[in-house]
């Protein structure tokens, strides 16, 4: 390893300030004289998309071919950390092959609207499923000795104005979900960079945002590589620097370079910040280029094969009367411009060249499947053709079963932009009518990257959902149709029957640049099992071929206090007569009334593969920050005392087994004591209910409101509320006592801290 | 009038200051060497709370009778301007009859949640129906030359922590809704006083709250009285004086006023403005007693009276089969114990002692009713009691119809403390299953402050709500089940079917000392219009024992451009046999997609009598503001461009008449220019893509999202997002534009302003 220190003692001033931003769109500047090495970033999350020297400004020509991997959502509903491992160590492999040192992704943002442009590219509604999944994508890639950026950082939930709005996030909401989906990635995989986002957060652009870059980033959660701009992140320059952003991406032209290099010339930016930055740099320049491989390849073949291995997993059966799996002897009615065309990745950035394409009709081709095709519908258009659909129909009617392939076209679903609703175009709606009138038994195979409502779910047999599912996506659907596998996805993120029925909506996507988030931690399940409103298809559910049986919960404590783990056991059956893997949901349910908190949070999953009759015996841990709130008030977790319920689930609705758990929890603090501090904060502590007799005896028969304090009769309703929720300061209004006597009162109760 | 600036020149410090704050409870204090006098303030909006020499520390025990009107809940169901003022008018003669200077009150605060434990003193979820009914209570209170404190000013919406809780509100918000609530009433009336509220808005105390007090109240809207505190909401005396609060209630020992003092003797306050202050109180004090009228009475028996017209009116009739009105050879069986003892008003400040009571027992037996009494429940429990309610389901099976007097007991609803759910008492709900048992024509009558949920609405034959209906109670009650009058009153707040179906619930009461108006505007019936969500019964709804038909809806112009005034004329028509009132609701519905606005806002109402047969054409006014939404960023109000749809409607959910109305709005201003101004902001403005073209030209080769700007080929729809979430400064990040020509860029465009 090179000794950065003496590297930056060499460095001139500008050199230093290059090395901040880019030399090209996908390109860090080296310096030649001193043996510092530039190195390569690319796109994306589930494919790469090196442009190699034919780099664009924009970096939205073609690219080099690389496997497309299903996306973000699809992945996610895989629950599988070893699969998202494997799925990452194939980008680095093939990043080594490009001469990439670092991918970019993959995305940890939270969905919080199902409207949001990008959601194909992020994982779930849940910090936990979120996080984990990203820490297993970014150990995969880093394995192979290429680094992740993990993005956006943070709360870049919409498209819509993403460059200028500001997020306005309570701290408790913004710590326990938008933080919280970055936060165990971080801690747990350390990737080589985190890439800022283009918004701002409570009033402060993410790529300047000193408490987000620093204060937490790197001073709790130990981050230890460099931050780099979402491209054109960047609106001051010398502020993002002093606040931790090292990397500006792309090239300013040498702009920002110079302002750098003033700010340090005028004193207003100490050189220390700037070295700093440059160690951080240099550190992961280095590692990049000793880790590099010469020569290295990648098996494409293979690569496909894992891409059809992972969309298999990913994929959910929504719904399902018996007409799935398809019989080898049934004749298929096969539907959908899609299966000829599949649409199988996003738009935007995360735009894959991919080695091949395999749509569904030729996968059933090469398993020798007997169907027709028809087209159904077009794909570049929205409204009905009665031909196609009077042809499908008829298609249907002469088939033992229909295979509906649906999905949202491109222009629906992209980067840059926000869906306005929920709905399938309307000439797939058509085509569904007709469909379905001919044929009672029909199949719906989904293409989308984000919920769609299905007012039309009665009048078909099965859906299954196979999110974007990258360019193995026709084999996957065969082997699952076909039930040469099982399907065993299940949905990362809740679908709403209604838009309307998701409390984000009302504030989104927002008011000029403003977005609140008025729904604070209420975002997906939360929200549905919280307040009782009934979803489509709840966070959890994915259909199988197979069923299992859940059984012998138990805790390895009865009572919990947060210094241990705690872990909880469950055996889970496969009872069906093939083999099969489930996904089992460990949800944390806090009833002890503490703080306003969801029904229920994810708190631990496995997923399990089970020969028939087989068990497994499946243990899970949880820890202190399982049962924690953010407390912003003292900006720290906090652990309440009272009971919990530890519940199985087979999904966020189908809980199986449940059991109480007596945590004892933090102290409750005193509460900040200054004149306003209510009397009722002050009740849990002996110490203070001892002050505030000393000092109020003499006033409290003035004071009826006193009585409960005082331990006195003649309390009533409102009386006893009005005490609880006085300021210390209105005793004066209400009675003879003085503000001589209260800063007397004050200095005793603050002497008990 | 006394010349106030030479009486103040005459003052001490001490007394300027003295001036600030109470004597003791309910007075203020008066210098006597120089004739300046003191004033009684009381309670309270719905009947006087005078205590006279009696009063207590706390000013809770017993006071003077007084007449006991319905309470606001009720009130505003009448949504009779005329009423209110009549019953303003009877404050007033009262309070000359009891040497009292200012009555507090009305209240203007929003319902945001029915949970509210003082929903029962405000008037509705609508800002217009509120400000427009404390307008007239305003009025008829000052007309007999004793002022008004219209209260409590502002966000005061829940009990919860009222004295410390920050009430954190968006400005739209704030501007379209809770100060909305006070506006009119503020400029329309000029209540002799205002007075703040306990809570924090925004992180400041009402209590020293500048920009609420001064910058909106006085500067705004022009309010000429002076502030007075809440009892005991004094937070930090010399602020609070400046920010515009002049006068402290009650008393505080003379604490602060020495504060005051010691301020303007260190210099930390300017004399001038406890000068302005004192010349606000002085003003007000001579008004006050310049209008006394020495020897004053009042006919508590002609109140009486006024007040069971006003109950009789406000009352509404949520449901009804045709089982009402009874006829006078119906058995009746009377069933509730709030029949003998009813419950008329509700708990805390505004508690009035009655010149007397009239239950419905009473009432029924002084028109010789032939009925049975039975408890069936005992308000002062909750439990349900199995012999009452037989006792009960037995009187019920033996008579023609049951007619249950149901409610909330004082300890479920008062100020102090909100409800925590929306039901009955269980002993209630159990009486409603024996009875509706044992007798299918069964009438609830209600008594509470707020919503309740029924799920039993489907067991009974007919609903009347008679809120907390004042002292005349059985008397407005019997009128109303007999058919003497038609019931009349209709809604001022919405009935949800859950407490769950409400968004505010998400935020409420907050976390700690914060409450988060997450829900923004959408309060009552605009969220369940906007966001679909079925109430139970809609704002606006009340039904009646006669028919109205709604006939040709006129508009004075086709168009609008907010300079003149906008005549909605519809023509009433009662097809009933009874003569009855009809409460015409007018609601506007944006449709111009300028911002997220609710589906429509109530911006007129007019309640007409009707003699059988007979038509009346009600004719509303419409104003600029009616159309406008508060565009905080630029701190006014905007009209925007485009189709309004004017509605006619018996209620929110029960339109009758529509007509479309193209508005021409204000020119789009030029949004504010800085660097992150987005390229797509501008594309409105002629003179700044002109501007753009100009600079861009030469860089737009490099930048394939500049495309549409430029009018050029090969746009799609990701490069067009992008191009039009662009910043300025962004562009320097994709090409090689410069921050020289950034800064040239702008000076160009800030030149178009």
């Amino acid at each position: 390893m090179r000794n950065v220190t003496t590297l930056i003692e060499q460095m001139t001033l500008e050199e230093k300030a290059g090395l901040c931003s880019g030399d090209n769109f996908w390109r860090t500047k080296g310096v030649e004289r001193l043996g510092i090495p530039a190195i390569n970033l690319s796109d994306g999350p589930h494919g790469l998309r090196a442009q190699g020297e034919e780099q664009d400004h924009l970096g939205v020509n073609d690219s080099k071919p690389a496997t497309c991997f299903p996306t973000a959502s699809g992945l996610a509903s895989s629950w599988s950390v070893e699969l998202l491992e494997q799925l990452g160590a194939a980008l680095g492999d093939e990043a080594q092959a490009e001469g990439l040192h670092v991918v970019l992704g993959p995305g940890a943002n939270i969905k919080r609207s199902p409207l949001c442009g990008r959601n194909f590219e992020y994982f779930s509604e849940d910090p936990l499923l979120s996080s984990h999944l990203a820490a297993a994508h970014i150990r995969g890639t880093q394995s192979r000795g290429v680094g992740s950026s993990l993005k956006h950082f943070v709360a870049n939930n919409q498209e819509h104005r993403r460059m200028s709005v500001d997020a306005r996030i309570d701290e408790r909401t913004l710590r326990e979900i938008y933080l919280a989906s970055f936060e165990y990635a971080v801690k747990e995989a350390q990737p080589w960079t985190v890439m800022c986002a283009y918004n701002r957060v409570n009033g402060d652009y993410c790529s300047e945002h000193q408490r987000l870059l620093t204060g937490i980033l790197r001073d709790e959660w130990g981050f230890e590589g460099f931050v780099v701009s979402d491209w054109a992140a960047v609106n001051e320059r010398v502020p993002g620097l002093a606040a931790g952003m090292e990397l500006e991406m792309p090239a300013s032209g040498g702009e920002r370079d110079a302002q750098i290099v003033a700010a340090v010339r005028e004193g207003q930016l100490d050189e220390a910040v700037l070295d700093q930055a440059v160690t951080r740099l240099l550190t992961i320049f280095f590692r990049a280029v000793d880790a590099r491989l010469e020569d290295a390849g990648f098996d494409a073949e293979a690569h496909h094969q894992l891409a059809r291995r992972i969309a298999r997993a990913s994929m959910v059966l929504l719904q399902n009367d018996g007409t799935l799996p398809l019989a080898n002897d049934q004749r298929v009615a096969v539907i959908g411009e899609f299966a000829e065309r599949p649409r199988y990745q996003g738009g935007g950035s995360s735009h894959v060249n991919a080695t091949r394409v395999e749509p569904l009709l030729e996968a059933l081709k090469t398993r020798g499947a007997s169907f027709d095709y028809t087209k159904g519908f077009e794909i570049d258009r929205d409204t009905p053709d009665q031909q196609l659909e009077q042809d499908a129909a008829t298609a249907a009617s002469h088939a033992d079963v229909a295979v509906l392939c649906l999905g949202l076209p491109d222009r629906h679903e992209s980067e840059g932009y926000d869906r306005t609703h929920l709905n399938l175009p309307a000439n797939q709606l058509a085509l569904i009518e007709a469909v379905t009138a001919a044929q009672p038994n029909t199949v719906v195979v989904l293409a989308n990257g984000a919920p769609i409502v299905m007012p039309w779910a009665g009048r078909v047999s099965a859906i299954l959902e196979g999110y974007l599912g990258g360019q193995a996506i026709g084999a996957a659907l065969a082997d699952l149709l076909y039930g040469e596998a099982s399907p065993s996805g299940k949905l990362a993120e809740t679908f709403p029957q209604r838009l309307e029925d998701n409390p984000v909506h009302l504030n989104f996507p927002g008011e000029g640049d403003v977005v609140r988030y008025g729904e604070g931690i209420f975002v997906g399940y939360r929200y549905h099992d919280t307040h009782d409103v009934a979803p489509l298809f709840p966070f959890g559910h994915g259909l199988s071929y197979s069923r299992f049986d859940y059984a012998n919960l138990a805790l390895s404590a009865e009572t919990f206090d947060g210094r241990d783990s705690l872990t909880v056991g469950v055996d889970i059956t496969n009872r069906g007569d093939r083999e099969a893997s489930d996904i089992v949901q460990l949800y944390v349910s806090d009833q002890t009334q503490t703080v306003p908190v969801a029904t229920q949070a994810l708190r631990g999953f496995d997923r399990v593969t089970l020969a028939p009759g087989a068990t497994e015996r499946v243990e899970l841990t949880l820890a202190r920050r399982d049962f924690c709130w953010y407390d912003a008030e003292r900006g720290d977790w906090r652990l309440p005392t009272g009971t919990f319920e530890i519940r199985i689930g087979a999904s966020s609705r189908d809980i199986r087994l449940q059991q109480c758990l007596e945590v004892q929890g933090d102290a409750t603090p005193l509460p900040v004591i200054d004149r306003n501090t209510l009397l009722g904060d002050l009740k849990a502590h002996d110490g203070a209910v001892r002050v505030l007799r000393e000092h109020l005896a003499d006033i409290a028969e003035e004071l009826p409101m006193l009585n409960a304090l005082m331990e006195k009769e003649g309390k009533d309703d409102l009386m006893e509320a009005m005490g609880h929720y006085l300021p210390l300061r209105a005793v004066i209004s209400f009675s003879s006592f003085t503000e001589a006597r209260l800063s007397a009162l004050l200095e005793d109760l603050k002497a008990l801290a």
